[in-house]
């Protein structure tokens, strides 16, 4: 044997010093290190209550690996990047710690099975992470607009200003967005939520094991079906990750606003200082760097998504060693969304709103246009119709420097003669906002209606709690 | 007004020509025309009932919209690209079929959340059918493993021979990624199940209608929450396309190995001349054409899919004109899918097995190893030496040419002394192959039992009847 | 022989209806059938050259894609979807022409160097599309920029105003980015300049043919090297995709800032009527939509480039029908280039900026803050120090609400003994832009020596001139 | 000033302890330090010439400057997350070391420009790298090829054999691929040959300095035309992430044909045991993990080059703290791709080719049919006719189980009168292989031919030398 790899046998030449440093994943597996001990310690419980490991062997080892979880967590584990792997690396320090049992840990079991349970157990735990802080940034935005409901802007299309809505309601519809990706999350986790241990380097193990028993005890609902699929599976890191990618979507587009209304020229945002940076040159700048950096994040994740789609793409059944470039963008991508995530929420917390540069917004402009063709419509107008009619107002009016607040009945009744006093006190914002009193809509009933029943899902544990919270907890505190 | 848009009132000048053409979007919106003809039915009933149509007007305007439906699916629909956009074209004719009436559909109505309604219903039309490819695809290969349970090859990780396996379960392995593929399908659709129409340009309507009656005409589950949310979101879109990207990666990984199988080198596997096509240079040629092209297939739909995140990345609330560039990827990736799987499923079935080919892999090389090694564990051999002994047997086997099957006991016992003649049973395929028998595993027992289990599944409505078919029957035919 | 294709010889069973379908690509290739047909003249002609084609024959297939030439131009050419692709397409319509001499052209090639050919013609003459669109948009922002060298306006950082510029240097940043594009798409043609033909199916033709002549009848400087590599590359392709992405990521910004700049709140650009549209709901509206396209397009160049890299990823060596999928991709992107920086040229040209509102954001704020620190700094104050203190006078200005040039001199030394009254002067905006007085900076003398530059080198045959344009004239309408 | 950041003076509040560490870069930047004092000391020595520095500053500057490149080297600079950046971290480390003059280095310099600065000397630098692993891998490959000029395999389309070819020929193929990455490489290190220092934040700076001369002192050509443009530019990322994506397309297929070529059907290469792994279960394995970790790099390069693209999109100019992002994906890339170059370049160099198994593949199958069909048009049968013909010959002999070589002369008479015993002679290999002697052929002579080219292109320093080697060797060891 001319290499002490744990598959040496077979070869007559040690593994090239390039291959070594070119095939090494420690700087990324050994973020899962907690989750491959813990995964150890469940696979060595079942092997000694079927039979497989005699109790002094399992005691052993299990103190062993309690040892090494305990040095993880101290961050003193003794890492040796010539031991390749993490799995070896575990390994290698039980034998140090208890000997000989060691090597009977890896009974019924292959790393390909190993780390498929590993990246599972972490995806688990951060999906759990990101569930926590969309909740955050959810009950951020849900605490902004309570505050503002009676808060008036512009809502805007195509960044021209439209038509007049509540800050609530703006607000709003980032929480429904952040609803979507929660309920995506919990998909992704339930799909995954079957233990792959037993599934062998590809085709199982001859040893009589108990995968259901393992599965249990690591708070799985139950076992992959077929050990060729469980060995060469990463659908469960590329449902996460697109749910990562339109969920930074999600984030970039809120942050995108944050940049704008955080402009002079906007001024509807103001950051707290704690949230903006300032500019080495520049002595008057304040910098919304944190809404541009979760703004530039969403390209991070969607190029991780991107990544791993890539390398699958094409390979054969089982596992092939690409696999092992699943893990740098899938952590990248978690971490990345979590970290966002949990900024974004505390920078709205913290924001605060200018109503008055909002007012100022609504009162120039034509916000209430489309209030006057709908006013049309009521007396019979056909929309086109009245649509034409306004639009010429407008023009009217841009020649005129004038706003349509300040247009008097004569005036408007140069354009359509069905216009009466009722039409001027019609495209009032506040009247405007409470005409639109339906589902969805942005009238004071709706938008309050909206924040009750948002928060009642919040409190909800059937939507809300994390399944898996307390599984997951004797690691929880590793990010 | 200078130009003859539905906007033109506070225009100076006509729309460039350039501009025209640059934004027009009726080749690819043509296909959204049925439905947008039936949302436009379900809204004008909703009116009627609401009050805001008259009954002869209601009366004529689904008379003029059941024409323009018969119109579309007999191809005769007189398209003007100068109209802009589809609702315009459909609008325009319904203007001369039916006349002024025409002119009040358009209330409490915008493009935005118009576009986002039709929209919506060809997604769900589209992913039914892909659904009922998925299901053809799964029957295919079950066909298949019912037909090879007893057909033995090499299992391959790293495409290196590794230990025998049923064909049956190597192709239940796809099985399994298409069962996954469904079931994201599902949750996608039914995560869209809910009506945008009645959120306006963005901020709703003043008129007084009912949302939820438009939604049950249209089979819809509900509406929407937030107006300014409904007339910015293409979740649905990004949703559904991942779940292609994630499959088109299965079929891609199915595809690779068609080609691999179909190869002189493997042989496994002969393709039907219907499903396979020649070179019009090298006469003897016999190609996996379509195997290839479902794989290339792939890294469109991947494209498509970062198209559509790259377009909505740092777009601010609501609706920008961006959005308009989310059918192309859209349509192209749900169909693109939608084909790729019914050729698949196709492919699979007329595909011929070469159990000769197969045996005779089997019998080279050294897919038992694994067996040598898992029996010294049984004799209380430490697995990781064990692996090391016939490590070293392997290479002995491959400086003399040998396979494994060819080595005496006395041979065996130079490399371990605890070898003795039950051990040349043990490395048998077949017997390698049922030892393996636990869940996941590829033992006879287990593979019927997934079989069985898969069969129902698929004939389970509750699993794989498309909830929305019946609703959707009357533009079924449209692809 | 079961089928009537081209290599259905050894076949016992026509191709399935659904592959025929599922393998066709006349609807993408259609657009290279006047390239093709060009390409197989230079052939016929290189073969008749040689002797491989009698005279007569040439003559009759020469005649024969003359015809077929003129029928494509005038969009009467038999399509038939039945033959395959483009290249049996011309072949049948060939036969029916001139019957027997037809079968002859194939003669030493093969389809995969042919499409090889098509694809690089169809290449140089729409890259040559695109550098003509690139000149476009450079020369009308070098119009804007010499209309506006005395234009002042704050340059932001992070969307914040930072210190005061011109527009024409503004603009001229827009210029060095569409000079790079140019250069690049000069590079990717100049690389792509070698004809594949003679490289057969993938190891040439035993044929005596003389593959520089069919170069030289085509211009392409010469031949490629390697008949394996030729079959199976496409780096062309990815070359000019890439060149794509970048400048429609140039592009994207670009109309980023004309969104900005055309909304109610920066108010700096007035869109043309012509290159805006409205709503069909809110009569107020003028959107910049054809800036929203062109920044959302970038996102689907990016996707068709994805799309390329992903389906070429991973095949051995030499054609693999994967390869079909690289024309849809290819094509879309660039003409989705072309198309976008055209619009765009027009767009800015017609555009109309507003000095008074660049003017009023230039004296809000503190754009000079950087000013009156530098100042400091030659007083012998370190810079770190100076930056302190005016960031200091800022603070104390926005609790006040005054502007800096409202500030006092005694209120200024208050903050530092140092100041005296040069230093008011010197934080006016003009006299702050003419001390950037160094090359790539504001004042006016550089600005006008960039226009200049720029100027000459659009006027440079070596820089701007295409050098394949000739080649190309005969087929030069087509787009 | 409640914060000691550079920028403190305008904020009352510290920074928030989530936005530290979420906006902190030093983990990806800390590799750019070298580059970053490199340019500071060019920097400094300028700003001493034009006299905006004293000399006793300078020298104390420079010797500052000195030692922290000793302490980067020795790895043991005190690095300070709490320093914010790369930047900051050397500022105060230079004050500690030589005070008060250290303010002074700043004077007429940005953030901005300099991090421009710094990430341009990084990227020439490490494209050196990435130029000479381009090399080392064509050598490699030529040195095989002149090998084996004598070998003769078959070439495949579609993965089914095709027509025999020359081993040498074959991996000629891909020197041309990695010919013109190299070529890309040189045009985007020529491309990005301009120094941006001067630039500021983003208007320059009123300060006299001499930009030029600090261009020629760290070897670049000239200086940026826009300081706009310059600050907000990160083209030469993506021009050489770009041409990083294509070449790792080509790595991945050289990959999957040593996958292939190595798995036990082919068995046409020998990993040397240093250049492959085994199985920690299966004991027989000798797997291809190079190869395929190469494979699958290429999807993480892809993906650096789409997260660089995504998060470009749509930004205004000019800086934006979104190009802060731009480190992690471009280093990545960077090294990823010279990392995948050198092992490859080692693991082609040490493979060993398996003459007889690439005989045997020739001996078997028809991948001389061609010959047959082409022998029939040199006796004036047209080839479309000729190819069916021995399509039915090759159908004949499949179901007689028969080579095209076992066929008498009377057999092949049955389908076509004119052949004769010149015919069989034709269909052996080797004469097949040397018939097509045309440029870019298989036949001996021009495969030596272009072996010959091939070196002297690397053996000429115009085309292969780095013309930055010598300016960048100071800090040429760091990777």
């Amino acid at each position: 044997m001319a290499t002490d790899k744990p598959w040496g046998g077979r070869f007559e030449k040690p593994t090239d010093e390039l291959v070594e440093a070119f095939t090494a994943s420690i700087d990324t597996d050994r973020h899962i290190a907690l989750d491959d001990v813990r995964g150890s310690r469940a696979h060595a419980a079942m092997l000694a209550q079927v039979g497989l490991l005699s109790d002094a062997d399992h005691s052993a080892i299990d103190r062993g690996l309690d040892q090494i979880r305990a040095e993880l967590e101290a961050d003193r584990f003794p890492w040796n990047p010539a031991h390749e792997d993490v799995h070896m690396n575990v390994e290698v320090r039980l034998r140090e710690l208890v000997g000989e049992p060691a090597s009977r840990l890896h009974t019924a079991r292959s790393r390909n099975d190993q780390v498929g349970l590993d990246a599972r157990l972490w995806a688990r735990r951060h999906l759990g992470q990101v569930h926590g802080a969309l909740l955050a940034v959810q009950d951020a935005l849900l605490g902004q607009a309570e505050a503002h409901v009676d808060t008036l802007l512009p809502g805007y299309t195509h960044l021209q200003r439209g038509q007049p809505v509540r800050l609530a309601h703006h607000l709003l519809a980032y929480v429904e967005m952040f609803e979507r990706d929660r309920e995506r999350v919990r998909d992704a986790a339930r799909r995954m939520d079957q233990s792959p241990l037993g599934s062998g380097a590809l085709a199982g193990t001859p040893h009589p094991i108990d995968r259901q028993a393992v599965a249990d005890r690591l708070g799985f609902a139950g076992v992959t079906r077929n050990s060729m699929d469980a060995t060469g599976d990463r659908d469960f890191m590329l449902e996460a990750m697109s749910a990562a990618a339109i969920s930074m979507v999600h984030a970039s587009r809120l942050s995108e606003e944050v940049v704008l209304w955080s402009s002079a020229e906007f001024g509807f945002l103001r950051l707290d200082d704690g949230f903006a940076t300032g500019s080495s040159m520049m002595p008057q700048k304040k910098n919304p760097d944190v809404a541009e950096l979760v703004r530039a994040k969403s390209g991070r994740v969607i190029g991780d998504l991107t990544a791993l789609l890539v390398t699958l793409k094409g390979l054969p059944l089982t596992y092939n060693r690409d696999l092992q470039e699943d893990k740098p963008p899938f952590f990248d991508a978690i971490r990345t969304w979590r970290d966002s995530l949990e900024v974004t929420a505390r920078m709205i917390e913290t924001s605060t709103f200018d109503r008055d540069r909002m007012a100022r917004a609504l009162d120039e402009g034509f916000v209430t246009a489309t209030e006057l063709a709908d006013w049309l419509v009521t007396r019979q107008v056909p929309f086109r119709e009245a649509h034409a009619v306004v639009g010429r107002i407008v023009a009217h009016c841009l020649s005129a420097s004038k706003g349509l607040s300040e247009l008097s009945l004569e005036e408007l009744r140069r354009f359509h003669p069905a216009f009466d006093a009722d039409a001027l006190a019609w495209i009032d914002p506040e009247q405007a906002v409470e005409r639109r009193d339906l589902p969805g809509g942005p009238a004071r009933k709706q938008v309050a209606a909206r924040i009750v029943e948002a928060r009642a899902r919040l409190a909800d544990p059937e939507r809300s709690a994390w399944p898996w919270a307390s599984s997951d907890a004797e690691v929880g505190a590793d990010r």
